[in-house]
């Protein structure tokens, strides 16, 4: 195992740059995790670990064939870290093209979902609730930036993440099948209660804006979650779970 | 308006003080928000605004009576306030004591969810939906707080919030006949979609360790949200967004 102890080293500018820069990430096919928990996981779901940072440690763990192992001192740890004060360790995991699947029973579609937060936790809540896909359209936070995967808490391991331009978006949709619904907060959406969800997909928008036009011409019907007067809004990730649960309920 | 510039001033430092400190903001009867939306709420909710601190602004604002109103260069703006780049304005709100209601058709409990962001989001998504109250229990982040408050966006001024100890819960409950049910991940809990929560209360705990051993003695029956083989969680503020759509469906 390697002992790093330079803010130089090539590697620790590898993961300060992987945390930091998308197009960096699909350049190098790699993204940035963070934690032990999380490295459980990867591992456990067979996923491929290429490279493990670990703070202060001393010997090398068995059981991680083919990731490259280093140490780093604590200060320099934290230096390469997105996180303050983690515990460790940071590992990298190779990004998989995702084809075109054969078939999805459902889907979640976010548009404009700027958060971080909310994005890992719509790709957590999916998997959870065995929604097929998560959608991504417009302006969504990258889901393999760190802020996005520690909010998925492993899910990004195993849920299926497509990035489509809302140009593609309909004629996707058409060859699965799958209709699509637009969460509104507009009199004429339907109350979500009375709709059927079981086999189809459902976007979701950014909080302060709601869906794009563009994307609200292309559904079959915009919904609606019924909220009390005077409460115009809920979180976005709160919204696709309840939308979510609908779906799968 | 007075103009403030230093950062040893009164009003600079009871600002700090109630971002910081629980004890002081219950000792004061008074919590710190920030942001125009937020202040726009609390205006149109008839909350008792006490104080307004703006951002290098030029003349009082017209409308805020009984609001004593303070400008700061955005250097001391940016010292008083707890966010990063705020744009303003930081405003104080008197804390309303909240007597035992006369009646609640149904309820929300959080036991040690420490997460403002998942506290402030719970409180949000119970005023969206219609949830009567709000039950904290254990050690919760403090609802006052300046994170809790942000998540709330304006929950914050319309959401009845208790403080109830785990001693006191079912005496309390039981007066409401409100029978409760507790969130588990276990064999023995029931499927919540065949559970009528229709007039109950459903309490939810920690992400990591769920409820303690001492509440779930205290609820009637367990309560599942079933998951995918594999997903061993959800986050504590969308799980309990489900219970509350649930509750309220």
């Amino acid at each position: 195992m390697e002992r790093i102890t330079s803010r130089k080293n090539a590697y620790i500018r590898h993961l300060r740059q992987l945390a930091a820069d998308g197009a960096y990430r699909r350049e190098q096919g790699e993204y940035l995790c963070d934690g032990a928990k999380l490295l459980e996981e990867a591992l456990a779901g067979g996923v491929p670990v290429s490279s493990v940072l670990w703070k202060e440690r001393e010997e090398a763990v068995q059981g991680l064939d083919g990731a490259a192992q280093f140490t780093a001192p604590e200060e320099l740890f934290d230096y390469a870290s997105p996180m303050k004060n983690s515990p460790g360790p940071l590992f990298t995991v190779k990004l998989r093209a995702c084809g075109k699947p054969a078939r999805l029973r459902s889907a979640i579609v976010l548009e404009n979902v700027q958060d971080p937060g909310n994005v890992g936790t719509v790709l957590r809540t999916a998997n959870a609730l065995g929604v097929d896909a998560v959608i991504l359209t417009g302006g969504c936070a990258d889901p393999y930036q760190p802020k996005t995967v520690r909010a998925t808490m492993g899910a990004i391991f195993r849920q299926k993440i497509l990035r489509i331009e809302l140009p593609y978006l309909k004629a996707f949709l058409d060859d699965m099948d799958l209709p699509l619904y637009g969460a509104a907060l507009d009199e004429a959406a339907r109350d979500v209660r009375g709709v059927d969800l079981k086999h189809a997909a459902v976007a979701v928008g950014s909080e302060g804006r709601g869906l794009s036009t563009e994307l609200l011409t292309l559904c079959r019907e915009k919904i609606l979650i019924p909220m009390q007067p005077g409460s115009e809004s809920l979180n976005a990730a709160v919204a696709a779970a309840v939308l979510m649960w609908e779906m799968t309920r």
